[in-house]
């Protein structure tokens, strides 16, 4: 596995690696990988003839007081893991390779799908996400591109992205993978204390909840919305958000009815994680 | 000369020429070509083995009560202009091609460098400009793009997209070329009476008697300014901006002392025109 921390070898790479004619698969990462992106990986490899991984905290899709400094970095142990799973060539840039000195042109989602959600509680995250991922894209140059469907505002951004810009990728989103307690996979789960850890999985029951609730008849967003909240709280988790939303368009509905995503967000003490689950 | 309408089918045509390894030579233009668009063709055709021109009157950098309805469209001369040229395909989107229905991802240039010149005048002008840049080339994908140094401010803003977003793309700008009176080459100059375009070859007339001053060591601003302003006021022009700013940062300018990029707009009627000078 190459690898490469400049854009401009990364670039140089890739357009040797498309002349031959190969497909080139793309997994953007902010590292401290778990199984869910390996998920991403083995997608990538299954899709593609030659697999990019990038590893790279943004800072740009970072708030004031959000947990960039305290984000997991584990950059020996995830080299480890990528060169195990076959990866190819890994995108490893330094803030400063992908934001020098002057830096001042961002990608910026507009509109009702940005400001529902983790957009309205982090309102210039998708920015970041967007300038970002549009860097990435032009220096990976990917064929495929694959994202993970618990960020399912993340994916609907991205989508738009790549549809607005003319972006030439094929955006394959994969579906979220879960501990055996059914908690999301995800990079922050590492900084939940172990009691903090075992709570964390009732996210994904009150959703399971929520879904059976559904399946039932039950229609009102709000009496579905107690159900959540009841069953959150009870353990301390506390709630950002639990919306009902178009799994396309990302805009809320006032009914339960499916089509439906629900998307929620819990702050558990400092860590803030998110889930989501389709009905339809 | 292939005529192209939809992005994918551009997509598709730039994505076979590259697996052959030709050289993809890229001129953006809203049209209306006059001698300074084919100079920039003449440089595509020079250093790239394939010439994309693309016709695109983008209405996202128009402002309100700007000329977006009244900017000149010529098509059919266009074509038959390009045909004689030597240019190896167009591409010509209409609107809805270009920005679809929910269309909601925008390209955003921020910093002093889009705050003086024409950003000041025109406050999402150059938010359009990098949008449509950005789209047309995700579509046309070339190794080169051709822009002229009239517009000087959009060459800067351009190079900083490109710059920021890791567009693996080598931009040139190509020397101004204009009438023989001296007028800047612009498709605006079509909207001009007789009168009027007679006049309008002050705008030059002033650039370069600053340039005198400058060579013969004056280096006061205000002095130089007062010169310009007088010479195109005395003929009926008006002044949107008479700017001295860093040639490469365009970051106003204090003193005189070269380099220095000397900057103006002004309107002519209800025509608003730019030109530029460099004093090396």
């Amino acid at each position: 596995m190459k690898i490469i921390r400049k854009a401009k070898e990364m670039q140089s790479l890739v357009s040797r690696i498309r002349r031959t004619r190969k497909k080139i698969g793309f997994v953007p990462t902010m590292g401290a990988l778990h199984r869910g992106h390996l998920e991403l990986v083995s997608s990538a490899n299954k899709n593609s003839d030659f697999t990019v991984v990038s590893i790279f905290v943004n800072p740009v899709q970072f708030g004031p007081g959000e947990d960039y400094g305290s984000y997991p970095r584990k950059a020996g142990k995830d080299i480890a893991l990528l060169k195990s799973c076959g990866v190819d060539a890994l995108f490893l840039p330094q803030v400063k390779e992908m934001y020098p000195q002057g830096f001042s042109t961002y990608v910026v989602p507009e509109g009702k799908f940005v400001e529902t959600l983790c957009g309205a509680k982090r309102p210039r995250h998708f920015r970041g996400v967007d300038t970002v991922v549009a860097k990435l894209f032009n220096i990976v140059k990917p064929d495929i591109a694959f994202f993970g469907q618990k960020d399912a505002q993340q994916c609907a951004v991205i989508k738009r992205l790549v549809r607005d810009l003319n972006f030439d990728i094929d955006i394959r989103i994969v579906p979220t993978v879960r501990e055996k307690d059914g908690l999301a996979m995800s990079s922050r789960n590492l900084r939940l204390l172990p009691r903090q850890r075992k709570n964390a999985a009732g996210i994904y029951r009150s959703l399971m909840a929520a879904k059976k609730m559904m399946k039932s008849g039950v229609t009102k967003t709000e009496k579905i919305r107690e159900t959540i909240k009841k069953m959150i709280t009870e353990w301390g988790g506390e709630i950002d958000y639990i919306s009902f939303v178009n799994p396309e368009t990302m805009e809320d509905l006032t009914t339960a009815v499916p089509p439906v995503m629900i998307a929620v967000a819990v702050r558990v003490g400092r860590v803030r994680l998110i889930d989501n689950i389709a009905v339809n």
